[in-house]
This record gives structure tokens, sequence and C-alpha cells, in this order.
């Protein structure tokens, strides 16, 4: 029997989806495989079949399982990418082999927002493309993208077909822009309704709102891009070193692509 | 008026949503300021109240407002901290003069599960300090935080009140550890009724769940935590740069501290 402490302020199911999380993390199953029955963890855990489920649950929330109807509860495994990456979003999956569809949900010309404005430096009146995609893995979304790009500069970007090309690629070929930074702010949100469609989970579910800016070598901002990623799907990585006794770090080279490990 | 796109296939409240966060996001109005009401709103997008509502619910979900019954809805703002850096958690919300409290929930050796065995690279029956904490700052509740610590490394911890010294201070004056670098990943996750409760926040609202092992010098991991932070309360932030033409990325080395915007 696997312990659970009765005495602790941590209630067991709780306690039971941390110690599950931490046993698939460890491989005690491989990805695809399907972990004991409800039935059989209570009696591992010694508590009711209730507190199994519940812990499922979240694990399943989270998109470390899968749990199908009939059938048992299965381990799945969300992508990983790193911090930091500069790669535009299918050609960073490519590297690893992993292929990203895309559908353009919009494309337009538009006044942008007072917030895009400042992000993207723009004068009063310039307009910029406004682009919305969805990105998907074998079928399954897993990004919803809306890019916001200086009408000026990529003005060329409108004879593409960006559900086929991509948008990286295209700024430095096509639009001779040269990328070389970008600021990229994480927040944790729960999709509406809108999104939740879209990318196909419940309304409420969790994911992460990445925002970027990209910057042109000239200093000059291009595209200001807000993803909505998948908390079941996506995780992000980083890796920090110390370099100096006074507490500044830095981040090591090597760990830049995208990992998948599903 | 503020123009919403009735022809997009892009619902009317989302649209209003994102011009919402835009304008608050471009300091249209301050933070802790009140913004329009949303009748005022409705007459500004010429969309109806319950599309305000809706677009409102929203944001407030994420933490950029904050609405108050009877009273209005008012601009609130997430802590930052910047990706990577390596200090102590209440380390680094000091240096930025953002205090913050500390309350041990549970303390305790324990045998520690598969996951953390491995990573922690432990050998079979080696014990760590399990200690789960919880940080607030001004009262609110931000983070969960679950330490394992290496007991063989981390005993002398147990003589010190956990609630009051830093750990990260602890580790390397009491315990001569010299921590070097750190490996964290960073998940959004649902609060699971037991999170949610001691966060304060309902069960199912967004987080981020960040795992961070930290290394000795030696190469040894000393600690591993879990830390769940409140979606409405951080974010996280990067600079990426191109390093050479083939899409490698290096991270700036002066962006290492955590910002409080609130």
């Amino acid at each position: 029997m696997i312990t659970v402490d009765r005495n602790k302020p941590i209630p067991l199911y709780h306690q039971v989806r941390e110690s599950l999380r931490d046993r698939i993390e460890a491989d005690e199953w491989a990805v695809g495989e399907r972990i004991p029955a409800e039935k059989e963890l209570a009696i591992q855990y010694g508590v009711s079949q209730i507190t199994i489920k519940q812990a499922l649950q979240h694990l399943a929330r989270e998109g470390l399982v899968n749990r199908m109807q009939g059938k048992g509860t299965f381990v799945s495994r969300p992508l990983t990418r790193n911090i930091p990456e500069l790669v535009g979003f299918s050609a960073g999956f490519a590297q690893l082999g992993v292929e990203i569809e895309t559908q353009v949900i919009s494309k337009e010309v538009i006044k942008p927002g007072q917030g895009t404005v400042r992000r993207l430096q723009l004068q009063p009146g310039e307009l910029v493309i406004e682009l919305q995609r969805l990105r998907l893995k074998q079928g399954t979304p897993i990004c919803l993208q809306t890019s916001y790009l200086v009408h000026d500069l990529c003005r060329p970007l409108l004879n593409y077909d960006l559900g086929r090309e991509s948008l990286f690629d295209l700024l430095s070929k096509v639009c001779n822009l040269e990328l070389v930074k970008a600021e990229e702010t994480l927040n944790a949100v729960a999709v509406d309704d809108y999104e939740g469609k879209v990318l196909q989970i419940p309304e409420g579910s969790p994911a992460f709102l990445a925002r970027r800016i990209t910057f042109h070598k000239t200093g000059q901002p291009v595209e200001y891009v807000k993803s909505i990623l998948r908390g079941d799907q996506c995780k992000f990585t980083a890796k920090l070193s110390m370099s100096t006794p006074n507490s500044k770090m830095q981040l090591q080279g090597q760990s830049l692509d995208i990992k998948s490990k599903s």
C-alpha cells in the first residue's frame, strides 16, 4: 500500500493526485499505457474510490491522463517548449518531427487598438494586418494565435496563403525583415466559450496566454502575437544557472528547441 | 464608438474582451482606477450589456480587473516574475520592496514518491523533508509551495522556523549548500478544491504549476519544489534574442529580477 497521511492538513484526494502525478512522471507507466483501475488504486492508497475519481479528474484536466469512458485511464504527455526560443511556431515543432497544421480563421487589415499601437510603436493612423490562426497537431488543436503585423512592413504577406506558409519564413524571405529579439509574457488563464470551442476544450479550461513582441534588427517591433495554448497540451521549460554570487542568473545557451514528449 | 466587427467569425464578447484588455494594458486607466460602467461600455462598443458583462467576467478571472459589487470594475495588475531567475521566492520580491509573508502548512520528514526520488537522484531508502508553505502578499495568498529537500543535506533546516527564515538563505548559510543552477517547468492548470481554499480562489481557477529542481555546485539536486501560483496574481516574462542566423536563441542577461507592477 502507498501511504497517504490522514493526519496532514492536506486532503486525501490532493495527496493521491500528487502521488499519481509523481508516479506518472517517474514513468511507472509509459505514455499511452493504462494505469490501474479506480478500484485497484483505491486499494493501493487505502482510500475510497470517490477520492481516486477526484484525483484522476484533476490529472485529466492537467492533461497528464486521458480518461476514456468504459476503457480506463491512459497516460498522456504535453508538448514541451523551452523558454527562450525565437523560432516560428511550426518551425520549432518541425525541428522535432512534429508536424503542425494551420487553419486561418481570419485575416484582415485593421486599425489597431491602443495596446497594439503602443506595443508596435505605431504612428497615429498606421494599420496592421490582423491574422487569427488555429494550430493543430495530428488533428488536435493546441494553440489559437492572433498576430498583429505592421502593415507597412508586412504588406506582401497578404498575397500568401498563411495556412500553408510559415509566417516566420515569409517575414524573412518576402518582407526582408531580420528578426533579432523578442519579449514574451506568460499568463495562466481560463479559456472563454469561443476559445474553448475553437480549441475543443470546455469553457474555463486552463491555458497559457503567451504574448510576444518580435523586433526587427533596427529595433522596430514587427509583430505582436497573442497565443492561447491548451494547458493540457503544452508546457514550458527553462534552465537557469547562477552566474555570479549575487544571485544573477543566465540562461544556458543550449536549451533552445521545442521538445515533444508525446 | 469603438468598433467591433460583426462580420468576423469571432464572437462580440471575445472582441470586446480583447479590446478592453488592450486598453487596460495601454494604461488608458491607471491601476486601481474604475473603468466605465457596463452601460457606458455597451454604448462605446455598440453591443448589449450582457456582452460587456461576459467580457468583464473573463478579464476578472484573468486578474486584470476587480469587480466590486455595487461599486464598479477596477483595474488591477498581476505580479511579474522574469524567467530565468534563481533567487528565493521572498528574496526575489524583497529586492522590489514587496514583502512576502509565509505560513508553514506542514513540515515533516517523509519517504519520497518515485518522481521525487528520480528528480532528486536519491538512493533507495533516502528520506526528504517535505515542506508546504503558503506565500502571501499583503494578506493575499499568491503561491502554495511544496518543497522536497534531501534530508541528509538539509537536516539543519528542521531547527528553524521556516515561516520566518528564507529557505534559500538557510540552504546557503546553515547547510553550506552553494546552489548554482536549476531546471524549471511551467504548466497551466486549474486549482483543485484544496488549492483553491488555501489560495482563496474558486476551484477550477487558472494557475501556474511551476516545478523547479535546484542543484548544488557538485551537480547534486538539493531541492524539488512545486509551486501553484495564482493566475490572477502572477505572470512570467522573458526576453529572447536571436544569437545566430540559424534561429538559436539566448536570453539577455540583464532581465533577472522580479518586477511588481501592482
